[in-house]
């Protein structure tokens, strides 16, 4: 059953609801499956950008059953088996877990699994590949977990960052080092110092391990977890009720920051994660009075504003740093700094019943 | 030919292109004909608040030729030959010069006319009512043109100003005085001093003569106008060829700042004149984060903002004093403290050939 040389695979995490893209995002329509970054969706470049490393029939997608459709649409260059639909959200751990299942009896344990967000935009997929390959020739030979760590370019708060410890490997220019923590998103003051440091990398939810290294750390940290897998490996068929056992609880808290040891590849493959309004702009052409698309857009004395209005004329008169996007049945005017409170205008939508326009 | 008494008209000057609420006003149907301060258009209303006063033949509305259909849409109630339509713009003495010579045609030279802007909003149209009865009975009873006043409640730049001289009528509670100068436009500083000091009212617009005493006026100050104007009396078919003969001026800067005697008649009926967008806000019910309406609207930290979104949900995220104007082909999004600018963006949209959304 197992091949007999062991394969590599990835498994791409698209089950994010993406409330931070209202109103172009919505509950069956996510973040991932827009075209935020040029004219594919983020999941089609995300699955594009491996083609080159595997066929199709080794990339897993997996995702919620609210976008199920969506997700779906966007893939249908990969085998309908391969878009693993979780039952219901759970985390992270429940989603690799499973993953790590499904590739065992697949692959067998030897298979070498590389995880990543469906959501990133990557200015240089060679250097991505790059990092990848390594990380994933150091997880086959070792029995660490084994991330991708981006050098951070500004002092960001909203990630989690790595502890660079001593260098075990290289390759090329790329270097594998050691993990000596996993630091939670930190407040502005530790983002100065560690974004400029050099000791201190972004986390981007980008990691490589065997499935026998996976299987043994959900063992070791995660040992409920552990036995509904082992029933789930088994049995397949049993996932409904075997979903519920499964601690919901993330990766990295459940399992990587317990790990006796985990390793990176440092690595600057051009790492945008698109996390919010904020971060698209720049992404987007230019238009008068800032970045965007519109059927057409004049602008009088504005700037720095983020533009999404299709179809038809807007006009920005004294305006600076706003987001304006709309659609055929909602229209958001969102000043950027205001952009972490959109998920206020979600919550109240949620609580008006208005449902279908979340 | 001549009514054995001295009849009362009006003459509703509807000729105004409106760009100043675009994308909601547009070459084709412009302020007059929008419902910006209730459920009917302020030419409607308009025309309402005279039918106490005078049957609907001896209401007279002037408008332009891009505008009719709106304004005949809007004026069901009215004869058709009421409406007359102005081979071109040439500002407002031409307009009145024919609104007189048709009244005399049709109800001799003693008829007494009241003229008013049609986009106006008054808040109490008994006050209104009383103060044109009056100017309308002084104008017949003297050679004087009587305006109305308005009692200034803020230091407005916006608005010509007449300077008060001594009183010659009363009648009940209202006075009649006579006008010493008329101001263009002041600065901030004579606004200031103007507001306050009692002895100077905003020019409104509206005023009351008798034919006699309007032709009178253009044979002094006009004469190549009077001229054209005892031919288009003669003959009304001639209407084409002799406007072009009336002299493009303001009836303000050619008739009225000339006159040996002009009179006014101080009044305080809740006046508005919606002259832009920041005015419109406070006639709009409130909405989250504003006045409007919207299919609906959900604010976050927003407030001050003016919202006519009609038929879909727009959420308000960290904005303040914005104007959000949407249109089935166009979107404003523009500073309310920038709404003199608005201009701009016509004036782009007519370089661009895109006279369509103008």
């Amino acid at each position: 059953m197992p091949a007999a040389e062991a394969q590599s695979w990835f498994v791409i995490m698209a089950g994010g609801r993406g409330t931070r893209f209202w109103p172009l995002s919505r509950r069956h329509r996510p973040k991932q499956v827009l075209p935020l970054a040029g004219e594919q969706s983020l999941l089609r470049q995300t699955v594009a950008r491996l083609l080159p490393m595997v066929p199709a029939e080794r990339i897993l997608v997996v995702t919620g059953p609210d976008m199920e459709a969506a997700v779906r649409a966007e893939l249908d260059q990969l085998p309908a088996a391969n878009v693993l639909v979780e039952p219901s959200g759970r985390n992270t751990a429940p989603c690799i877990g499973w993953a790590a299942v499904e590739i065992q009896r697949r692959a067998g344990p030897q298979a070498r699994v590389a995880v990543l967000p469906s959501d990133q935009v990557i200015e240089r997929p060679d250097e991505l590949r790059a990092a990848l390959e390594l990380a994933l020739r150091v997880a086959g030979s070792t029995d660490s977990i084994v991330t991708l760590g981006i050098r951070p370019s500004r002092p960001e708060t909203g990630f989690g960052y790595l502890e660079l410890g001593e260098e075990v490997d290289r390759q090329g220019d790329l270097r594998v080092r050691r993990v000596v923590r996993f630091h939670e998103k930190p407040d502005l003051e530790r983002a100065r110092r560690w974004s400029q440091g050099g000791q201190h990398l972004w986390n981007a939810g980008m990691f490589a391990f065997t499935v026998g290294t996976m299987r043994a750390a959900f063992a070791q940290h995660l040992p409920r977890s552990a036995a509904a897998l082992d029933l789930l490996l088994a049995s397949p068929e049993r996932l409904p009720e075997l979903w519920t056992e499964l601690e919901a609880t993330s990766i990295d808290y459940g399992i990587m920051e317990r790990a006796s040891s985990t390793l990176t590849v440092p690595c600057d493959p051009g790492w945008s994660d698109v996390g919010a309004w904020p971060a698209v702009g720049e992404l987007l052409p230019e238009l008068p009075g800032g970045r965007g698309r519109a059927g057409r857009c004049v602008a009088v004395q504005s700037a720095g504003n983020t533009v999404l209005v299709p179809d038809k004329l807007v006009a920005l008169v004294g305006v600076q740093d706003l987001v304006v996007v709309d659609t055929a049945d909602a229209l958001l005017v969102m000043d950027l700094a205001h952009a972490q409170e959109l998920r206020q205008v979600l919550a109240e939508l949620d609580a008006l019943g208005l449902t279908a326009l979340t």
